[in-house]
């Protein structure tokens, strides 16, 4: 066997004219796609990976720019490369090569900003299944991914039943709860009401910086858990603080690491992108329109491996536990992980110990 | 025996310069006070009641306005205006009648605005002793409050020892925990980084409406649980909004909730004021300059009767549960109550039935 070389290969397929489900035609729609390993003869060792909230298609990577999945999925590892031929696919709406808000209108010749439609989790997941046929690709051996990524997964396997041996939904539901959404809206408050937003049509300004930056600090703390925090910061003051006279200036380490991560997405992440994912997983439901979540999964044909964090407070436990229970109900072939993190919702994308292995095993059955 | 009439009195006390933690002096000090029932001939029979964040003054209030703590205080309630003299101050820093950032400056003649400094736990306590000492208040039956007012009731307990035959902390800490004080710096930062704040100097203007605003949303999540926003709101969707197809304007009814919140806080409250709060919760550690904890609650002398939400997500209740237990090391009389409810932190404000009858009893034992 010769040795597996970690190559990732990009390229930005052109999809066409492309019509959401709220009523809206994008006259030309681009999506960008990372591929890792080798596809095989008969095409069918074909995994597709969907991204979560601030992801891109860079999942899987190479040396030198290791993807946000690198850990899971690469050669030997729990996705093993040398096997599959691992495919991503940065989400329609988004601002990492595909089409979003700050493209150009082939109609104005302007960037969309606040013109942008909103793209449901259903569209993200036709325009995923369009660009697949453009590449060639049929029938998918696995699709995977967690949170946003994860509701993606779901309406795979109830959309496209016929194309997908497997799903792996992780950290993720059929619909937000009532907090998940609250949050959500706190964070839309904070970037609308940025006076840099100017109704989304901001380029090539720097847009609503300050918004964006608390959106995501919300979104941080929400993403790990309580005891995670203890651990890695406590009460510790930053350096050059005085801790024997509280001030105005005080600062803790918390408060400079989430000024740092909100700094660090304001250089990464488009706002009016934000605002759409937020926006999609607000009103994604996986019943909407099908009767019943019952009735939704009673669709589902390709085996179901779900991956929940007990610690998990976006996402609670529970609705990957109901969603276990309604797919087994169904007569469905399911099956539920429940791991325990510190590291709460974003597990998914740090810790692989206690559900790759098990992750691995599903895949080769 | 006479009826009861349930009346409150108002009053603004002159309690002369203040100097304050950090070093400053304010020259000239007001505290809005206001009470109900009757101060007995002996004096007493003071309960004096500690307000959180956003609370004021106005903790009993009359038919006409009830106050905020009207349901657990008031004639022949758990805490009984016809036995007990309830005195209640807006706190140093506040908004409510007390000397804070909105007042005017002898110096300069104008609000202090950002130039207002920090007031601690420790000085808003100190503030209030003095004020009772105006009063001509001694000696206090009991110290009670919630959230950032137990940690002021904490510091009466360690402070003035002498002063207080008993005090009930409810949902309360000796300090913050790293996610609570990560909650306030996102809160800070949509504060601070709103146009409308201007250093602090926003008067007369609106001020930083906005970031108040989304600093009001977080926190009301915060203070809440998921199971209430689940009963409450569920995936409602405000009348109007179309559920059948998704768009950027749909609004669910916890969205529409937390814009309310934000909003009416914004009408009410300013945002030095609350900045001010925000750090004096943060900065608060009831062991600084002690040695520790332990040797803080040495100096007790009250009679403790704690009280915890099992819920609290804020003040998780193991900090109440390590306030009794080093309290019982330091041999002192402590008594904890863990009371369930779906308000999470602000069932202190909402929900008595539980501990009530308890807190009856400690008062009158």
């Amino acid at each position: 066997m010769p040795a597996i070389v970690h190559t990732a290969a990009k390229q930005t397929v052109d999809i066409g004219p492309f019509t959401l489900e709220c009523g809206d035609t994008l006259p030309q729609v681009e999506i960008a796609v990372e591929t890792a390993g080798t596809l095989n003869a008969a095409k069918d060792n074909v995994i597709l990976v969907c991204h979560a909230l601030t992801g891109d298609a860079h999942a899987v990577g190479d040396e030198e720019q290791p993807g946000w999945w690198d850990g899971l999925i690469g050669p030997g590892r729990f996705v093993d490369t040398s096997r599959y031929f691992v495919v991503t696919m940065n989400t329609l709406g988004g601002c990492h090569g595909s089409t979003g808000p700050a493209s150009i209108s082939p109609d104005t010749g302007k960037p969309y900003g606040g013109d942008f439609p909103l793209v449901t989790i259903r569209d993200m997941v036709r325009a995923q299944r369009r660009c697949l046929d453009r590449l060639g690709l049929g029938e998918l051996h696995t699709v995977i991914g967690g949170s946003m990524g994860g509701m993606m997964v779901l309406e795979w396997a109830v959309m496209y039943p016929g194309h997908v041996k497997k799903v792996v939904p992780i950290a993720t539901a059929a619909a937000l709860t009532s907090v998940a959404v609250g949050y959500n809206e706190a964070a839309r408050h904070a970037i609308q009401s940025d006076p840099g937003f100017q109704g989304g049509h901001y380029y090539p300004g720097p847009g609503p910086v300050n918004g964006l930056a608390v959106a995501r600090m919300i979104g941080m703390i929400t993403y790990r858990t309580e005891a995670l925090f203890e651990k890695k910061f406590s009460r510790r003051l930053q350096e050059g603080t005085n801790s024997d006279i509280p001030s105005l200036d005080s600062l803790f380490q918390v408060g400079s690491y989430l000024r740092y991560q909100g700094e660090k997405l304001v250089h990464r992440f488009d706002a009016n992108s934000y605002l759409r994912l937020l926006k999609a997983m607000d009103t994604h439901d996986l019943a909407r329109g099908r009767g019943s979540l019952e009735a939704a999964l009673s669709r589902v044909k390709a085996e179901v491996l779900t991956v929940g964090i007990r610690e998990d407070l976006l996402f609670p436990y529970r609705q990957q536990e109901e969603l276990h229970r309604e797919l087994v109900a169904a007569g469905k072939s399911s099956r539920l992980i429940g791991i325990h993190s510190d590291y709460g919702h974003d597990a998914f994308l740090v810790e692989y110990s206690d559900w790759g292995p098990q992750l691995q095993q599903f895949l080769e059955e």
